[in-house]
């Protein structure tokens, strides 16, 4: 079953670059709020999450840059993902500028959930996997 | 009695914006660094305080800028304190362009101690005052 | 005359840091999204601004931090300022938890007026100053 | 013919996130870094080459999280490339624990070379490829 979720984001200053667009490095952190947004509907909050004693480390980083964004631009970070009882959370994004749905990136992350202490979960607990979307 | 520190940094281009120099907000990660440093030298390492339950939050910060660092540029950050036995640790900084020797910025930040639940220290801990000169 | 504006922020998982919460030199930035708002409400865009040849360089920062913010946090910048035709513009700023409406931080910059060249202005250029609040 | 050099990275505590690690998105960082220093050695500096009205913009960025850092450590980036006629500068990276030894990432990225005006270089100019190795 997909997923998917939009999250606007407008470009703050700090986050451009001497070249006169935003620095690559920022669409990373642009991923992971439209993932986090994207997990808390379906599954759960990362941070209930993590006070139950689990955490969702990234384990993949990918990024294709197509066109720049600018301070001024608003971007929209389109995120979808496919569940599966597998705890291999893959996450693929698109990165569009808003006004002129210019597409500016795509990308993909994947996590996996472990314990507190760094050991890898093979599947998702019940507590977790949240049956949040039966009710 | 006074204490007192150096760091070389050299620029990131990453800590650039669109203006062609570094972002103001970098200052205060570069004062982190070199406050780090210095309180490394005379009283604990942070990462071991922290193990032992104790916190070292900002509480101020304060810079002036003069004239900017930019990429391809070290600068050196020079921390001074004065320790007293009240856990207000304040810092100040100068931020010298490393070849020319120009004073890019001032600063000043202060730090105080907590446990891990945030409860305000009204004395340094002597197992954070640690012997460490003494020896 | 007085102006003011106020921007909601989202915690970003990327702004906090070990200590469980936000880092402190992120403040600065949430105050210059605030203060480009601000700014452009009633003066002219940063972007606009630079594009005519002039920059807005920060040249001082202080930020009084009351109480952490957290991740899955939403927080309020309160942004204000006196215009007066002395090219300094200088902002106040207050963090407020969304929920809460606690105090989480107080602040103040100050930014000058300078031509691409680095040269400062000692008055608001007309085309600046913007006729944009009379129409 | 294969080029490569090594950056030295201390662990700024800025960089940390709550989970208590180097937050992932650092690493893209990291990488421009390691980058940097390597096609300043054989090429040309990305300074000169932006004073000489060229661009250097990453077009794709990969990385695979093996095992965290944390604030305490340093690390080693371990940068290679194979210098073609094509002007695509395409650099593998590895991020090692400098005292363990210990691997902590693999990364990839794609750069391009463009105009101020963002066209495309289909060669490497002459200006760029410096006969600075000839010497």
């Amino acid at each position: 079953m997909k997923y998917s979720c939009e999250v606007e984001i407008k470009v703050r200053y700090s986050e451009t670059d001497q070249m006169g667009v935003v620095y690559h490095g920022n669409y990373i952190i642009w991923f992971n709020i439209a993932r986090d947004e994207l997990i808390h509907q379906f599954v759960v909050s990362l941070t209930k999450g993590e006070g139950l004693g689990y955490l969702f480390p990234v384990v993949e980083v990918h990024c294709y840059y197509k066109y720049p964004a600018r301070y001024g631009d608003s971007v929209i970070i389109k995120a979808t993902t496919e569940l599966t009882s597998i705890p291999k959370i893959q996450v693929n994004y698109e990165v569009l500028h808003k006004k002129t749905k210019r597409l500016l990136a795509i990308g993909k992350t994947v996590n996996v959930i472990t314990t507190k202490d760094g050991r890898l979960l093979l599947k998702v607990p019940d507590i977790l996997s949240g049956k949040k979307n039966e009710g």
